[in-house]
């Protein structure tokens, strides 16, 4: 449904003019590496294209491209994604047409693909209507993310946001409830409305949700949980928010 | 509560009497790997003893040891876990004398070592009472192990059984209801009283619960799913049958 194709591995493109040209052509770019010390006209060119399109992109040592291809990669390599972003506002715009309350989980820097492939299985799985991510700080969307999420990947839109304050605030003005995962919360998870129209939050193992993000949310739900270890792991947090919602909404 | 030592790395022992003087004196071995041509008398009362404490053991050629160590193995090499192994009947038992209603979680061959890791921490959370799994097709329990658990595996029994049959048989005359997860089963999860004392099983994702087993199960649960995906990650599917054991527990 939403995908340009199924490559099981990360597809390069690389040369300057050559990524240009893939990008103005609508190809999905997961991100750029770009030579340091290269700063010729047309690069600028490309950096200024892949500014205003909003693709991440990183500066390198030539030795880094170097390893990537021994092609001559002219101090620019893009890795291609394997799926295509999604808009927003289509999201909701096609849900609330389809009359479906929407289900949308907001992922804040995930990193680690396995636990992201595992939460976009789970959201195909659990009928949910869209991943949020931000362009900064998440996981590579290429074959690896594919991989780990079953090929569900292809099934759920993604959408890559450059500023999540401002994804939040549409969605909280497009009629939605914000809701974070999260341990300190006070409000229980199984005494908390899911079947409204909802955006469910998650946020890093290592750091949880950014506390800008936090202050926004309408409710912060907590999930029981005994002994020692103090959190679950956030694919399975994931699961088990989405799942409750799956059992209020009578599947 | 169950574990003899936190190291993050397994421990190995090598050489044939260090490995018997080990397993006498009571440590958790979790496999032994012996020298395919060497056939001592001393090597058969390794193996008479390993098999009589029901340890995993494979028979490898020389090369094999010599690439876990250079030092002199004599044609034996120990892998300790970092817990130690529980009694099902001693679980059970405790569980009805401390008056909690049993919530044990049985992994068909869980060869992943973070799905296993993931398992457990969620059970630890979600206050189940042990794991069972079989010695054979199980993934090791070493230091990976304890680390994909975030240190849960610490802190529940974990029951490892050379039949999973008895076990099972053991458990149905213990009072508990066995239930398996399985994509083909008709009774849904939300309509399952998972609040009588019970044993969840969970099959390998490849190739599900075995048909041995399946057919000693009192009921066959199904998590609902939609979309082209056929089925939840294990991991998750664990999350999603505990945490409705939790909400129908009322925490």
């Amino acid at each position: 449904m939403n995908s340009q194709k199924h490559a099981k591995d990360t597809t390069l493109v690389f040369g300057v003019r050559a990524i240009i040209e893939t990008l103005l052509a609508g190809k999905t770019i997961d991100k750029v590496f770009i030579q340091r010390t290269i700063n010729s006209a047309l690069h600028k060119e490309l950096v200024k294209l892949i500014k205003k399109h909003e693709i991440p992109y990183s500066s390198v040592p030539q030795e880094k491209l170097n390893k990537i291809t021994r092609k001559n990669h002219q101090g620019a390599i893009a890795f291609l994604s394997p799926i295509a972003f999604s808009s927003l506002s289509h999201v909701i715009q096609a849900n609330y047409e389809k009359g479906k309350v929407p289900l949308i989980v907001i992922l804040d820097r995930i990193t680690d693909v396995r636990n992201f492939g595992a939460i976009v299985r789970t959201a195909v799985c659990a009928n949910a209507d869209a991943l949020v991510i931000p362009t900064k700080g998440s996981t590579s969307l290429g074959g690896d993310a594919m991989k780990t999420s079953a090929g569900a990947l292809s099934h759920i839109p993604i959408c890559r946001e450059a500023n999540l304050k401002k994804a939040i605030q549409y969605l909280k003005a497009s009629g939605l409830q914000i809701m974070a995962c999260h341990e300190k919360a006070t409000d229980l998870l199984y005494e908390t409305d899911l079947t409204i129209p909802l955006a469910i939050m998650l946020g890093s193992e290592d750091q949880g949700i950014s506390p800008a993000y936090l202050k926004m949310v309408d409710k912060r739900i907590k999930i029981p949980i005994w002994g020692p270890i103090d959190s679950l792991n956030v694919s399975v947090a994931a699961a088990t928010v989405l799942y409750e919602s799956v059992r209020q909404r009578k599947f």
